[in-house]
């Protein structure tokens, strides 16, 4: 096969990747020599109304025509799209790809001039630990467990549905991550995301009583203090989890509000009738999660534009976190006719730019979350419908699921979802694998075409930039573990591999690394084995440390371009191209057969182990027909 | 051929078509016989999560079996689709159609909460007059043209591009409109809608130079009121057109607001720099349209809020305008940051509907306008991109074009846009048809899988009601002529049939009846041939006279779902239904093999002169291969 004209958002095709407002800047696209392109030109809709400028051929280029147009950076967020007219007419080049007919313009390209994001986060290689299964350190064990604590040694099965599930108590606590940062070092991240650590009546912390003080249970802010620094001293980053959408019902706030109506606390949550009743609002249902009410100004004030807002406060030194995960931000600010999550976005990220300007945020979405980027809000979100969902799909398993058990969201009693909101399961062959977004069925196993087609349908929604600063993810817990989704080591690697090389923010969920299994979301919030080597699966460990490594020495692979050159039902291969070089990357739930493609040059190879590529006589290469295989070259 | 499960926005689907805020309602997919469907779930994202509810068989009806779901109405636009699960897996059903993989919600069926548009919207059918060219009345030969103006006699050509095109000036005033409306009522129309009519310096009246009187030129107030009374006294409705996005230079705002920096009117517009200089914002750089600054609280005032606003006044007795066009409603608001659309458009409507409960507002946007609608604000759009623009491309004559020149949206000096927008058009083959977008090299011509996807597209992204709320035109007077574009009467026959029979309210522009041509958007404001019967195309008429009493008298045509059934290059078929019936419409732009359908009853021909249809032995009907044609059956 050949290649296509192509353009995305990567440096190698807009060099100003901070465009301002009223900039003028150049837009590239990159058409292969034997393409029938006669001329081209950039369309835009600045302040509303179509505009055409005429591209002119910059240079050529080994196998391609560069050609250049200006586009003005006319409104904070400017959508543009390329128009190619050859002998046989005209066709779009938008980020969805190229089209022959005319389209809406969701999916034109975008430039962005809101702030960057933090430029630490473009290489982040994100830990994400849930406190209570990772690791303990000395002093837990004097520590006497709360009254909903059911306490469990740190061998005990995890219960993954059923009131006992939230209730389980590990013990793990911040000290214990720090004794353990050697072991994130040799993975190779640089920065810990951390599950809630406010005080809470749930091993799970989604549930706050208070945003003052770190829970006593994990050490309390002493602990936060210890391993920020430690975090910090290895140059590291620290990453917080804040629930926007609601509090716990033990929260002094909600305390205060449910016990008086004339409480200024009252306006904070969601009263039921004219707001004087005791019935409330709750996160699906879920009376312990009462939900917060983002038209009060008092919220705002407490929650983020207060001096010593709980937002500020552990952004600042001695914890100084770099940035906040936010919990359920796609329902943050939504109820019936209340819409103010765009509002929300854009207040919490002021409020973190001024206390600390490198700081992230980093918005929970479990869907759909394209309307809710680049409207100078969130830097990014968990890129779970187009990343995760369509991995699993194409690498799941053929046969029973390990843990069957519906959508790994129902989180137990206490954050409950998923069976409230499937009314019936399709019966048809396979056991299901659970679905974190609840869909009927599970995770259908799907070809890598269907895989793409989501893929490319999402990410061409939103801008490059939101696109590479969303976290990729491969599970979390929130979800089944990418073992028991793929069933094996051979297609985790191929899973890792795909985390490693893509654009967006790699996030390792703790444990993942050692081959861990879990069939749903609570289910894998499994305690590390730090005592039972035997259970690490050393050869995945080693994939991916030398994955992470991989990416870290290979510029292209973390701020390269994206171009897809194959699919088929079992194979994916795509180019990430930066000025520096650019790789090449195929992956294989299968053996299929081989990959014939022209216009490349010849690359080593980085990764996996396959021969070097050569051109033959035709300029064509030949990509090894084995499966399952990672395997990644560079040229 | 058979047909695929459907469901769309129309009665039969969802019987409650004005749903309220927090209602729960019925929702209804039709899946025929022999669909590999097992079980139907509605997945909704109320207050920004995903919710699945299982659907249950409500009836099974000759050849489909209906399932029923309910949806909550949880926000003021609801979303949902179905999911389809089969034997193999399950697919999404939403307002684009069946796909096999995870799309974003942007496709998805949406429930809008919001007040309804007037019903006597619904059956409208429109005629557009541009008044200086549609007919004088004696009155008019005693006024003296205005300093401006190039008189013209009614037989003077139209000059489509220069700087005497806005100049011309034909004379034409109210009370000529008033004496031809026997001519509308042969049509077959029921409501007329005037471009502007305040008093201006140019022909087209775009650049008002004051709102609070019509143009004397025009005959001034009176003629209006004569001219709405005659309307109402036919039981027919009137619509005038406003310029939000700016005024002309001559106006009374503008000339205060250039002569003093302190005076009130300064804020209504952008001036240069720190709003003191002299240099301003004008409608695509022209210098005599002044763009209006919608975040002056001043403007809102003037505009709309105040009780005697040039919105309201013009509503009322004794002119009683029925509502409202709203010009370059794509650009109003938006000026680099500033991105007041929204918020206008919902003001706007607020203003009308308390003026008067039954008034219509409906919005300009030459573009993809899908992002714009929905949100409490324009009742519907001018859908030149998803009609007029794919019926053009696929009726476009094959030929040269009559009257090349580039886009049709350049008007002229006073009104440009089109070449300051267009560098450099292509160059092969065809002579362009000027497209009143601006893309270069004008319409291309695309075959009907192309126009169809470009038409779903379009309106996957809006809901049925601003779908079919929204203006269907073969083009107007900022466009070239259905007549020039298809090159003769059969294709604009089978155009004007589309018109008559698809969702969406149909616009007839003046002169389109008679098989008027014109290149562009100024060279078609031809007048109107009243004393040159000889110049009239009397089939095109009859053929527009019995296009209109078919929507008329046939209920599925008004509201009826819309079903494809059929596309191949030449061909278009599909189904509007409805509890009343069901309209069966063949349109073929040349002829082309006959279409098999399975799976619809015998059908009576309504509409082309074809046979009945009769299902064979095998159960499936033939439609005729002829072309180009237009057929409708009904049963």
């Amino acid at each position: 096969m050949s290649l296509h004209p192509h353009h995305d958002g990567s440096a190698l095709y807009v060099p100003e990747q901070e465009p301002a407002l009223g900039q003028t800047v150049p837009v590239f696209v990159r058409v292969p020599d034997g393409t029938d392109v006669r001329q081209v030109h950039v369309r835009t809709t600045g302040d509303g109304e179509p505009r055409f400028v005429e591209a002119t051929v910059d240079r050529r280029d080994g196998h391609d025509v560069w050609w250049r147009a200006d586009v003005e950076v006319r409104n904070p967020v400017s959508n543009y799209r390329f128009m190619l007219t050859g002998t046989t007419g005209y066709r779009w080049l938008n980020a969805a790809g190229q089209v022959d007919h005319d389209v809406p313009d969701h999916g034109d390209f975008k430039l962005v001039s809101h702030a960057p994001p933090p430029a630490w986060a473009r290489d982040a290689l994100i830990y994400q630990i849930f406190p209570d299964r990772f690791a303990r350190s000395a002093a837990a064990d004097g520590r006497t467990p709360p009254d909903w604590a059911i306490p469990c040694d740190w061998d005990t099965p995890v219960i993954g549905r059923g009131p006992e599930t939230p209730r389980q108590f590990y013990g793990g606590d911040l000290d214990g991550i720090t004794e353990r940062l050697d072991h994130l070092d040799r993975l190779g991240v640089n920065t810990v995301y951390l599950t809630p650590i406010f005080p809470a009546r749930s091993n799970h912390r989604y549930d706050a009583a208070s945003f003052d003080t770190v829970d006593p249970l994990l050490g309390g802010d002493a602990a936060l203090v210890r391993l920020a620094d430690a975090v910090r001293a290895r140059g590291w980053r620290l990453l917080g989890d804040i629930t926007s959408n609601h509090t716990g019902d033990a929260h002094e706030w909600f305390t205060r509000a449910l016990a008086d109506v004339r409480a200024p606390e009252r306006e904070l949550y969601y009263f039921d009738g004219d707001g004087s009743g005791c019935g409330y609002e709750s996160w699906n249902g879920v009376r312990s999660l009462p939900k917060l009410n983002w038209g009060s100004a008092e919220l705002r004030h407490r929650f983020a534009t207060a001096a010593d807002s709980l937002l500020r406060r552990w952004l600042r030194p001695p914890y100084g976190l770099d940035g906040w995960r936010v919990d359920v931000a796609n329902m943050t600010g939504r109820r019936g006719a209340d819409a103010y999550t765009h509002e929300v976005a854009k207040l919490l990220r002021e409020v973190v730019a001024q206390t600390r300007a490198d700081g992230l945020l980093l918005a929970e979405h479990g869907h759909d979350h394209t309307g809710d980027l680049d409207s100078d809000g969130w830097h990014g979100t968990m890129n779970y419908v187009g990343f995760t969902d369509p991995i699993w799909s194409w690498l799941r398993h053929e046969g029973a699921s390990p843990r069957p058990g519906g959508s790994s969201r129902d989180v137990g009693p206490s954050r409950p979802g998923g069976s409230s909101r499937v009314a019936g399961l399709p019966r048809d062959g396979d056991e299901p694998v659970p679905n974190f977004l609840g869909t009927p069925g599970g995770v259908r196993r799907r070809d890598a075409h269907a895989v793409l087609a989501t893929m490319n349908s999402f990410r061409s929604l939103i801008s490059w930039r939101s696109y590479t600063h969303s976290w990729q993810l491969l599970g979390s817990h929130d979800s089944a573990r990418i073992r028991t989704v793929v069933g094996d080591a051979a297609r985790q690697e191929v899973a890792a591999g795909l985390l490693a090389t893509m654009p967006g923010t790699p996030v390792v969920f703790a444990g993942d690394e050692l081959g861990l299994t879990g069939g749903n979301g609570e289910g894998s919030r499994t305690p590390m084995p730090w005592h039972r080597p035997e259970r690490w699966d050393a050869g995945t460990f080693a994939a991916y440390r030398a994955l992470l490594a991989l990416r870290r020495d290979t510029p292209a692979l973390r701020h390269g371009g994206l171009r897809w050159v194959h699919a088929d039902a079992d194979t994916l291969v795509f180019l990430r191209e930066a000025t520096t070089g650019t790789a090449l990357v195929l992956a294989r739930r299968a053996a299929a057969p081989p990959v014939r493609l022209v216009g490349l040059a010849a690359g080593e190879n980085i990764y996996g182990g396959a021969a070097a590529l050569r051109p033959d006589a035709d300029g064509a290469v030949t990509l090894p027909g084995d499966g399952p295989t990672f395997q990644v070259w560079h040229f």
